[in-house]
C-alpha cells in the first residue's frame, strides 16, 4: 500500500442496501488507519448525507466487527446530488467546508452515473459496484450476489420438501428486476425444473410442458422466475391471463401471477412464494465478505492513487480498477449460451 | 420396550406437511424393526392411501437417514376417510386384506377427530399430534413449530438489517391461522416492536404508535403478525382500511395489507414480506428431530400397549400418552399472559 | 409487571460463557426501563467485577440487538467472590458505594452456590441458571443447551457424508463433562449408531458390536461421545488401551483417544473430530433466545418481589422461581430411561 | 450440447470427499440423458472399481436430488490404478467387457496425474480437478473450497464471541496441507488478526505482536492457521518450542501447538479449536453447487469432443477446457501480494 501523506475521504453508500456494504467501509477505513494513508467521514443515507452535510466519524472504532453485519451503517438511499439543494457547487462546498479530498461511492448504476457526472465536473471520486442482482458490467460479480444467492438456494431446498410431500409444483420468484442471474444461479444450484429469466421469452406452453414433464417423473416441479420476467415475455401468453376472475388486472409479483395459470392448465396444485427482501438482508456470505472488503481495499488505493473516475471490479480473482464508463450503460445480462446450459437440465 | 410378538402397523401422515414428519416414522419403524416387535407399512397420501389401498413397504432401509429430511416420504393430503368410498367398513377391509393390526395415525385436529371417531368404531388407531402452528393441547409443544420459529426468526434477522439501513419499517407475515404461538416467539427472539396475533385484539392507533416510538428511538421498527390476525382484531380498524386505493377488497395477506397502512399513518417507508412455505420445509432443528424421534418410538409402544384412541405428547422433558379427546376441541391459544409478558418488550 | 418502585440492580455472568447471555441481560434492562421498575449496572468479567468494583452502565441503548449476539457483554470469569479482596463485607460495601440494591447472578452450579453463600449473609440476590451442558436440576431446559445440540447436529450431518464416501467411522467429541445431554441430543438428532455419556457404563466389547453392525448394513458408522465419558466407563477397557505406541498416556480428549481403539479392533478406518468451542459461541437458537430473554424478565420480576436467594426455571412452558438450594447439590443427569430409549436405535 | 451419438462413460471420484461431488456427477448423467449423448456407469470408490470391475448404474433415477448431499454417491478411495492388479491393460479389459468408451475421473492432483499416465497410454479421459484446498492451478476457483471457507468462517464466528466474554486468544486450525487459501479466505471474512499460511515465513514474535496489539486494542485476538504451517515456518521458532513440558515432540495438530506457546509469550489465556473434517462435508453452498454442475456438464462435453487429456476449469464466469499438464505440477499457492493484502489488516 502505498503511502501518500493523508488523505480525507468521504464515503457514502446509496440505492438498495447489499450484503458487504459494511465490508466494504471496513476494509478501506482500515486499511486507511493502519497504513497511515487516509482517514475517513460517513456521508448518512448516501448523497442525501453529501448535500445536506450530515456527517458521522467512521474510525477503527466505528467499523469494529462489522464485516459479518448486513446493511450499512451509515444508512442509504435514493437520493439524487443533483436534485434539489445538490449539485457540483453544493458538493464542492460541503467537501471544501469539511476538509474532505475525495469521495468513496458505493453504489449501482445510478449511483455511478452520478458519480461520473461528478467526476466530470472535477470532484474527486472513486466508486464501487454494488447490485445484489449482478447486473452492472466490467466486473466478474458484484458482492451481495452470492448472498442473495445463497438465501434463496436455501429457500428453494425447503420448498422442495413441501413440493415433494403435497405433490405441488412450487413457484418461487426472486430477485432480478432486468437480469436473470439469482434464478440462474439459484435455480441451478436447487435443481429447478423450469428457470425464467426477463432475458429471454419462454412459451407458456413450454412452461407447462417442462412442468408436466417433471410430474410425470414423479418430481414436484420447481419453478423459480425471476420478478422482472414479465407476461410479454411468454410469447403465447393472452392478455387476460394477466386478469383475474373479476377481469381486473392480477396484483402481486409474477410467481403469484402464475401459479395459478400453471395450475390452471396442468392440474396440478401449484403454490407460489416471493422471497422478497430476506434475500438482500442479514449476515454476508465469506464470499462476499472477502470480496468486499477487498474491494474497499482496492478503492483506497484508487484514491490514493488519484484514480478519479474508476471504480473497482473482480475480473478472475483479481481486484482490477476501470473507468465508471465501462460499467455503465451496458447491463450485465445472461447471456444465451448460460441460459441454454442450464435449460438442458430442465424438464 | 415391551416385546408383544409380531404387530404389523399401518402409518399414515395427513395434512400440512411439517419439518420432522420423516423422524416419526424412521422412530416408530426403526424400533419396531431394532426390537422385533412389530413391523410397518406405509399408506400413500395420508387416508387416501387407506381407503384407496395405495401402500408401500416401510422397512428399515426406507428409513435409511431421514429424520434430517423435511417433509414425509410418504405422502400426504387433506382427504377424508369417511368420504368417497371411505368409511369404518373400508378401512377395516384394507387392514385385514393387507394383514395390518393397526394404524399409527400423525396429523393435526382433523386427522385426529377422524381417528377418534374410527376409534370409537372399533378400528385399532394411535395417534401423533403435528402441527406447525403449535395448536394442539396436551402437548408443550408439536414438532415442526421450532423449526418454523428458527426459520422465522432467521428472515427477520435479515429483514432488520435491510430495515436499518433504510430506515424502514418492516412488516413480516408469518404463519398461524388460529394461533399466534410462531409470532410470538420468532417476533421476541428477533426483537420485534409489535407483534399481532389472532388471539387478541390490538387497536390500530397502538400499532402506530409502538411504531413511532420505535422509529423515535432510532429503531427501524419491526412488527410481525400472525396470517389468522384479522383486520377485525384492529378494534378501531375502519372498514375503508380493507380497501385499496380503488375501494376494492385489498387482496394479498394481512402483511401486505397492514404495510401500506402503517406507511399511511405513520410516514415511515413501510414493507411487507411474507415468509409462506418456507416456514414448513426443509431440514428439522435438531429439537424437533429429537422431538418427533421419540414421539414415533412412544407412538409404536402406544399400539404395543393396545392404547388405542391415544395420542403421544411431550410435556416437560416426557412422552407421555393422552386420550385423543383431551387434545381436540380445544385449540391450544397464546395466553393472555403470555402475550403481555411480551408486549413490555414492544414499542 | 408490578411496580415496585425504583430498584438498582447490578448484573453479572459468570464462568463459562453460553449463548443467550446477552439475551437474559436484554430481557432484564428493557423491561426494566419500560416499566420504570429499575435500572441496572454490570459488574465486568462475573464476580471479578463486582469485588474490583469494576462497573459500566447498562441501559436500554448498551442492549440494543444484542440478544441475538452470542457471548456476553459483560464479561465473564471463573473468579470467586471470597477470593482474595473479595467476602460479604467487600461485596456490601461496593454495592452500597454504587447504590445498587440487588444482584442478578447469571451462572452454573459454582456461581449460584457462591451467591446462595452471600444470599444466606443477606445479601440480596436472585440467580439464573447458565449451563450449555444442561447439567443443573429444577430447570428443564438450560439456555445454550439448544443452541450447542443444533450446532453439534449440523456438524455430524457434515461429518455423516464424509464418513458415507469414504466408508470411514467418525467419531465426534461433544461438550458434557459431567453429563451427557448434548451427546445424547445431538447424536439421537443425527442419528448415531453409539453414543457414549459420563453417566452410563458400556463395554468397549459392545461399541465395537455396534460399530460393525452399522457397517455391515452398509452404514458409515457414527459415534458420538461426550467429553466426560472416560475409559473407566469401559467396563472392559485394559489399562493399556490408554496408551500411545509409545507406552505413554494418550493426550487429547476421549474422542481422539477412543478413534485409533476402534480402528484397532474393527479393522474400519477411524476418524475423530473434537468438535470444542464452537458449541458454546456465536447466535443462539430462536429457541434460546426466547428462553433466555423470558429468563432475564422473571429474574427482574423475582428481584422486585425481593424473592431473593431464588432463581428463575423453565417447567413446561412456564418460567418459575425456585429457591437456590432446589437446583444446587444435584446434577441433571440423563436418566437411565432416556439412555435406554436412545440406545434401542443404536447398532 | 453436440449431439454425437451415444457414448458410454465410466465416472469415477478418487481421494478426499468434497462438497460438490454429487453435483459433478449428477450435472454429467443428467445431461446424457436429457441430449441422448452418454450414458454413465460408475467405478465404486475410484480408481479400485475400476481395476476390481466394481461398477453400478447411474442413470438418471440414481442423480435425482443429489446435488445438495455432501459426499460422493459412488464412494471414494485412495487406491492408485497402476498398483495390484491395476494397469493400462487392466484398465483397457475392464472398459472392453463393460462397453465403456470412455472415463470421467474426478480428483486432486495425485488422481489427474494417474489419469494423464493412462491418457498418454491411449486411454480416452476426461477429468474434473477437485480439491477442497484450492491447490490446483488452471481452474481460478475448485469446488468444495467456498463451502470449506464458508463452514470455517461460521466456526471463526462463534469463537469470536467466545474469546470475546472470556477476554481469550482463539486460534482455529483449518484444512490446508500445502496452501493457505482456506486459512487466508476464512480469515479475512472473519476479521482474523493473524493468518499464517504454509506459503509464507512469519517470525513467532511479529505472531505475538499481533496477538498483543489486538489485545491491548480490546480485541480478543484471533488466530488462523491453515494445517500446512509448520514450526519450521517461523523463522526465530526454537526446536523446544515444538517439545512439551516432559520434553517429548507436542502431538496434536499446528494450532494445539501453537496456543501455548502464545499463551506462554503473551499472557493471554490461549485456546485452540481443530476445525477438521467438518470442512468438507455436508450440503454444499450454492456457489459449489453451480460451479460443480457446469464442470460436469463441460467434463462430458469434453468427452463428446473427444478432447482426451483435458479436464474442465473455470475462469472468469466460464468453464473452459485445459490439457492434464497445465493444471499438474504447479501447487496453485497463495501469492504474496494476496498475503501482504490481507496482512495489512493484521494486528
Amino acid at each position: 500500500m502505498q503511502q501518500n501523506g493523508d488523505m480525507r475521504i468521504g464515503i457514502l453508500t446509496s440505492g438498495g442496501d447489499a450484503p458487504g456494504l459494511n465490508a466494504v467501509i471496513r476494509g478501506a477505513v482500515l486499511t486507511g488507519s493502519q497504513t497511515g494513508t487516509a482517514d475517513f467521514v460517513g456521508f448518512r443515507d448516501g448523497w442525501r448525507g453529501l448535500v445536506e452535510e450530515d456527517l458521522l466519524p467512521l474510525g477503527r472504532h466505528e467499523v469494529k466487527g462489522i464485516s459479518k453485519q448486513g446493511g450499512t451503517i451509515i444508512g442509504t438511499s435514493r437520493t439524487n446530488p443533483f436534485e434539489g439543494i445538490g449539485g457540483v457547487d453544493r458538493v464542492n462546498e460541503v467537501m471544501k467546508r469539511n476538509g474532505i479530498d475525495a469521495i468513496m461511492a458505493i453504489g449501482g448504476e445510478g449511483t455511478l452515473a452520478a458519480a461520473k457526472r461528478l467526476t466530470d465536473a472535477g470532484v474527486p471520486i472513486v466508486g464501487v459496484p454494488k447490485t445484489v442482482d449482478n447486473d452492472l458490467g466490467a466486473t466478474d460479480y458484484s458482492f451481495g450476489f452470492d448472498t442473495a444467492v445463497g438465501i434463496a438456494t436455501d429457500a428453494m431446498d425447503r420448498l422442495r420438501t413441501t413440493g415433494d410431500s403435497h405433490g405441488r409444483c412450487m413457484v418461487a420468484e426472486v430477485m432480478g428486476r432486468h437480469v436473470g442471474w439469482i434464478a440462474l444461479h439459484s435455480g441451478m444450484a436447487a435443481g429447478a425444473h423450469v428457470i425464467l429469466i426477463p432475458e429471454r421469452k419462454t412459451s407458456f406452453a413450454q412452461i407447462t410442458e417442462w412442468v408436466t414433464s417433471a410430474k410425470d417423473r414423479g418430481r414436484a416441479p420447481l419453478v423459480v422466475v425471476a420478478e422482472g420476467f414479465a407476461l410479454d415475455n411468454m410469447s403465447d401468453a393472452h392478455s387476460e391471463r394477466g386478469l383475474d376472475t373479476f377481469g381486473r388486472p392480477r396484483l402481486g409479483g409474477i410467481g403469484e401471477m402464475i401459479a395459478p395459470m400453471i395450475e390452471d392448465a396442468t392440474g396440478i396444485e401449484t403454490r407460489a412464494t416471493t422471497l422478497g427482501h430476506i434475500q438482500r438482508g442479514g449476515t454476508p456470505s465469506a464470499f462476499d465478505r472477502v470480496l468486499a472488503t477487498r474491494l474497499g481495499m482496492a478503492a483506497l488505493q484508487c484514491a490514493l492513487d488519484e484514480n478519479w473516475g474508476h471504480m473497482v471490479a473482480l475480473q478472475r480473482t483479481n481486484i482490477v480498477s476501470v473507468p465508471f464508463a465501462e460499467a455503465l450503460g451496458k447491463l450485465n445480462t445472461v447471456p444465451d449460451d448460460r441460459y441454454d446450459e442450464a435449460r438442458v437440465l430442465f424438464g
